[in-house]
């Protein structure tokens, strides 16, 4: 059988991540499916295009990229297009969406997911945009064109969340979803706890990788307001956007704030939660107490958590305990074997 | 296709929950499989045993072995047949072994299970007595005759732990795995540290069902150090039993401990590890004091967690929080829904 070709929009640290494991995983792939998975395309706006149905040589374009910051110009098939022509052009089962979050509105990762359904290819996204503002119509789509679209990596890394659900709680409602899903504020309140400044904070994480250089995005909590949509739309079809959540960042939060709660026995988190309820849908990310002794307090710097309550199985928590690139590297390679897993069917 | 027909070996609290739930997903699994799931055999030493090709009524029987304790004389199919007569002679595709644990050597549900796959039946294990203490054998034979084995409520219940890692960990090697998973002295160690007596709290634990008329099995640790084998021998390989288990209950631990521990910032739990060293697999079950703001200190009363550390996901953690049997019930229906899946490839 031939190897699944696949198109990677989008070579960021993640990506990059997901190449190496790909090439350490290789032959076991080979021994289980008895074919492999070779890349054709790659295109990031500040490395360049490549198409090459032959396979890329990830080795070389690993070391290119790191050390010059592009693709070198002697790789075999680099050339310029844009990426919808990528999508369109490349050689390739599927398309995988790995370009930078939008959060105001998803795009321009909706159009591409789009038009690879559009092109008859399966789509893995590692963007949260596309689901959290355009899952019913995307998913859809993908079902009219009988394509798989996995996007596992969009909430908890490779952690996993949706194919818990779909693959080991079959027949069970998801009546609630909950957790800690943003580790930038996580890590920010425990810092504050530790009586750092704010500013200070905020250049010591930028520094260390975990803040953004416009933390906006998390501190305002449209991150979590957008992972907790996602959540929602794929286990409860909620049909919601971003917009659709009560949301509270943490920008008001003072040290004063945390010194006092913790008089009380008590730790702000930021806390995700999402149930149905008579007036359809419920959806909040706001800064909340929760005891010492809660498992929730429990949940420190970069680690997350996510509790699903069902019908049959009352409520489970997955906890990612302080992951790294790695497990999103894995959330992308888990929804590959997917593919491989959905063809042999 | 013709209904998947099970024949259920024990009829105590978990296997009759587990009839509901059949009863009450029934119409949706016809929907989905197009196929219903048919209980044509039970055997239960004090409640008799029926045989019964065309599907026992399960609301009467439950209703019967509720009221009366046993199955009524105008059942149809009742009839005198020991565990292994129904096994070999019931008209079932698969067998549910739902008897008692006997944990010193895991008989007779390894005889069971032997005895059901040498009649080309798939089976459903929720005595964990079997993973413990006869895991390779049993797989092999399964595997030899392309029969099913399913065992996910041995470990956390319904929680997703084998199928976790089966179904959505592809690819990763478990390294670890630890966890508290013994819900009896969780409540235990909780209750001396509220300042309660060993003796009261026994008797308390036993009126609300918590605490097993002999407690030994608990208290000395047998039953996580089951647990803990199971998860090895299926996770990681480690052909060991109960007895390879360096096993230490909690007899020996005083008011006085829990209160010196809570004075240093710690809780004592009992705590099960399995990891791979240099001489192979090391288990152990073991009273350790954690940290109060450890994730594992948050793990109350009948609350459960294992954590698994793989290659390429780093460490997960799943929480079951306070269970009741529906989940119980929920891992042997996953399991029944696992064996529809199976026989739809």
């Amino acid at each position: 059988m031939e190897d699944l070709k696949l198109a990677l929009l989008g070579f960021g640290n993640a990506a990059q991540a997901f190449a190496e494991m790909l090439m350490e995983k290789e032959e076991e792939i080979r021994q289980v499916y008895g074919r492999g998975v070779r890349v054709t395309a790659i295109t990031a706006p500040s490395k360049g295009t490549i198409l090459d149905s032959q396979g890329i040589d990830l080795k070389k374009v690993l070391a290119d990229a790191r050390s010059a910051g592009r693709f070198a110009e002697d790789t075999a098939g680099l050339c310029t297009r844009n990426t919808l022509q990528v999508i369109e052009q490349a050689d390739c089962d599927a398309v995988c969406e790995l370009t930078p979050l939008y959060i105001e509105d998803g795009q321009p990762a909706i159009d591409h997911i789009r038009r690879a359904f559009q092109c008859g290819k399966h789509v893995v996204s590692a963007n949260k945009g596309p689901i959290a503002w355009a899952y019913d119509e995307l998913k859809q789509e993908a079902e009219e064109k009988g394509l798989m679209f996995f996007y596992e990596t969009t909430v908890m890394d490779g952690t996993p969340v949706f194919n818990l659900v779909e693959k080991t709680l079959k027949f069970c409602r998801v009546t609630e979803v909950s957790g800690i899903l943003n580790s930038t504020t996580n890590y920010i309140l425990e810092e504050l706890a530790a009586g750092k400044e704010y500013g200070e904070i905020l250049e010591a994480g930028k520094k260390l990788g975990f803040i953004e250089a416009d933390p906006a995005m998390d501190i305002d909590g449209f991150d979590a307001a957008a992972k907790v949509t996602a959540l929602l739309n794929v286990l409860m079809n909620a049909g919601i956007t971003p917009a659709d959540v009560d949301r509270t960042g943490i920008g008001d939060i003072t040290a004063e704030d945390i010194r006092k709660a913790a008089e009380r026995g008590k730790v702000i988190k930021l806390l995700c939660e999402g149930r149905r309820t008579e007036n359809g849908i419920a959806a909040r990310v706001k800064p909340v107490e929760v005891d010492q002794s809660d498992m929730l307090a429990s949940i420190d710097s970069t680690t997350s958590v996510v509790s699903i309550t069902t019908d049959l199985m009352g409520k489970l928590s997955v906890i990612e305990h302080q992951p790294d690139l790695r497990q999103t590297a894995y959330g992308i390679f888990g929804d590959v074997i997917r593919l491989l897993d959905g063809q042999q069917r």
